[in-house]
């Protein structure tokens, strides 16, 4: 039988993380790895009383087929807790932020568009806009955030720019006030589209992130939002808010990929959120990331050897960490997983021109205990590959900095 | 600011179907118009149950990010309930069965490939091709199934025949076991996969309807199937079944569409179909349908006027109804909708060359009564409309022939 694929089938690959974390499944292994918020926070017995109220209240309804836009309710929530002026009808519910960037994809690039991403950026990201086939140039980043010149050299043509800034996946980084008010600033005076995608934003440890850049000029920007890390992944419910212009061009293509998020899912979240819940439930989450953040900080300080350099993210779950030079992290992750310990080499998160010496480590799926044992397997393994012969330079890195 | 849109947007529009729905927005309508299942069906209790059971018991696991091949237990399930021998490693869990259609437009359709559909066909199948820039064509049918002899005229290049036999959507119509048979030997013959989607199979009258095309052939055929009719939709589940040689693109696909389908709602179906649940349920809501069937065919019989056609659907939700010469059902509805009743005009549901003349009519969501107003209302406004001067022809109408 034939069955003749699209060109953009060719172009799609398998997650590279999704391959590289094959190699760490070892029973025993301490993984830095994933990118799986921490089950500890699920708030498990409220999501069963929200279940069980919607289901005797309202269960018709909820497993009914419902509309594309999202719960009502919801998004009118989504619309208040937002930090500027967001009418609940720009709000569309989404199956995980990731729809929103297939949505994005679909309605935004064709064949051979120029689409400008950070360096290095999130992987899913890449893989939704992939199968649209478009030019994706990387613009270069430091630990502030995006080079405004490198951006203004680019960004002719581009259909859109996709920027994480806070707590980034897979850097850790967040970017400055001032770059963003640069940015901001930039994309305007370039009729450049924005695509701010913001999982993490919420899980600051000691003080929140800047103003969003679609605060700044909504009218230029598409906003992405999830649910998986403040409340639960495995619901799978995001929410994208968008300008009147483009919401409903979004919508058809919402409705066509899945007709609808799962109402019951939604009215469970609504149910759970309401009298502020997110307000007593998140500091918590933060309370525990930053004390896992300050024990992987405080191990990576204690193990490794000189010549690895990493950054302290202000929130979020990751850290990112540079090799010496004439290492790279492909060529250690064997090693380390022999130790018991795992990691996402940083090279799966290159649009273009991967640093190679780059690894991403989350600090939010172990204990602090697995945290100290995980960093000094991931030490001894380091030193065991460094090569004998390497003249480390302290060079200032500009990946590795301290993102705030 | 500039948005500059893909090509692809372009060529998508609002559903017809939405925005024919909001002119039925009207308090107390009797709408035949919707595709919703009756939530009568919806087993809240055991849902409830299945919800308490699955938080309490694995609600850390259920609420984590997971496979995006689905939940493996669930993916099982599905293998064992096909009627031919099917490997669960063949099984992709989807956000409901439309999600299917997108997987398979995104890996099987460049821009300008020769599409193949019935005539007329289920309108959120040409929505989710849509955004791929396919050439559809539509392959002549009738009651009994796809017009073999114009398939072969058209099959030259085609990438796929989409194919809905089991009670379809819009006309209610079973492809005959003779015409599987034929279509499937064709296809075989001619290298031309089939994309074969079953929402409604289960929901059989009298006997339940032949061997599925792939059960055939499985290798030459992707087969879409849902929770939505037996269970229920707002939980946005289906499956896919794919050839191995499909399968690890179609899974690429998924995972940058949404990573994967909630884990919460696929363990509660999990949970709920163990121990022959679907075996002791289904029957009760073909009981259901089956006397609201009926109830809408005597209904017809007692109050159409003559020139007035319909099938007999042996299963699913819908019956397809053709207005006498002259007529049209799109200037209908508005006369309909003042007598509080609505349908969908079928002029939605044709790829090319439209014909005005059908309806669609569900029979599922009213009750008997509603049946019986309804109908009395909708051939009102039919004899208010018909034609002074229209010689009805009671000609053989294969559309509209019984479909069983």
């Amino acid at each position: 039988m034939e069955w003749t694929q699209a060109q953009r089938a060719k172009k799609m690959n398998p997650s590279v993380i999704r391959e590289i974390l094959k190699v760490t499944e070892k029973p025993g292994i301490i993984s830095f790895a994933g990118g799986l918020p921490s089950p500890k926070t699920f708030p498990v017995s409220a999501f069963r009383e929200a279940c069980d109220k919607v289901l005797h209240e309202d269960g018709h309804a909820a497993l009914q087929y419902a509309a594309s836009e999202g719960y009502a309710p919801l998004r009118e929530m989504v619309a208040a807790m937002l930090p500027w002026k967001v009418d609940p009808a720009q709000v569309l519910i989404t199956t995980g932020s990731q729809q929103g960037l297939d949505l994005i994809a679909k309605i935004l690039i064709d064949a051979g568009s120029r689409v400008l991403v950070e360096t290095p950026t999130y992987l899913g990201a890449l893989q939704a806009f992939t199968p649209m086939e478009p030019d994706i140039v990387s613009v270069a980043s430091d630990g502030e955030g995006v080079d405004i010149a490198d951006l203004q050299s680019k960004a002719a043509g581009a259909r859109f720019f996709y920027v994480l800034p806070n707590f980034q996946n897979p850097t850790g980084r967040t970017m400055t006030e001032q770059r963003r008010a640069a940015l901001s600033a930039e994309a305007a005076r370039l009729g450049l589209p924005i695509v701010e995608d913001n999982p993490y934003g919420d899980l600051w440890f000691d003080e929140a992130p800047p103003r969003p850049l679609t605060a700044r000029n909504p009218e230029g920007c598409v906003y992405l939002g999830s649910f998986s890390k403040v409340l639960a992944p495995g619901l799978r419910l995001g929410f994208m808010v968008a300008p009147k212009s483009l919401y409903p061009k979004l919508l058809q293509a919402k409705q066509a990929a899945d007709l609808h998020s799962p109402g019951f899912n939604q009215r469970m979240v609504a149910e759970v959120m309401k009298d502020g819940f997110l307000g007593r439930h998140v500091p918590t989450i933060r309370a525990l990331y930053k004390s896992q953040r300050d024990a992987m900080l405080a191990a990576m300080q204690r193990e490794m050897p000189e010549g690895v350099t990493w950054n302290t993210p202000a929130g979020g779950m990751f850290l990112w960490a540079r090799l010496p030079e004439g290492m790279n992290a492909i060529d250690l992750l064997p090693k380390a997983v022999e130790r018991n310990v795992a990691f996402v080499p940083g090279w799966a998160f290159y649009a273009d021109k991967a640093d190679a010496r780059t690894l991403r480590l989350s600090f939010v799926t172990s204990s602090v205990e697995q945290i100290n044992i995980g960093i000094a397997a991931l030490a001894a393994a380091i030193r065991e590959q460094l090569p004998g012969t390497a003249h480390v330079q302290a060079e200032r890195d500009p990946v590795a900095l301290p993102a705030a």
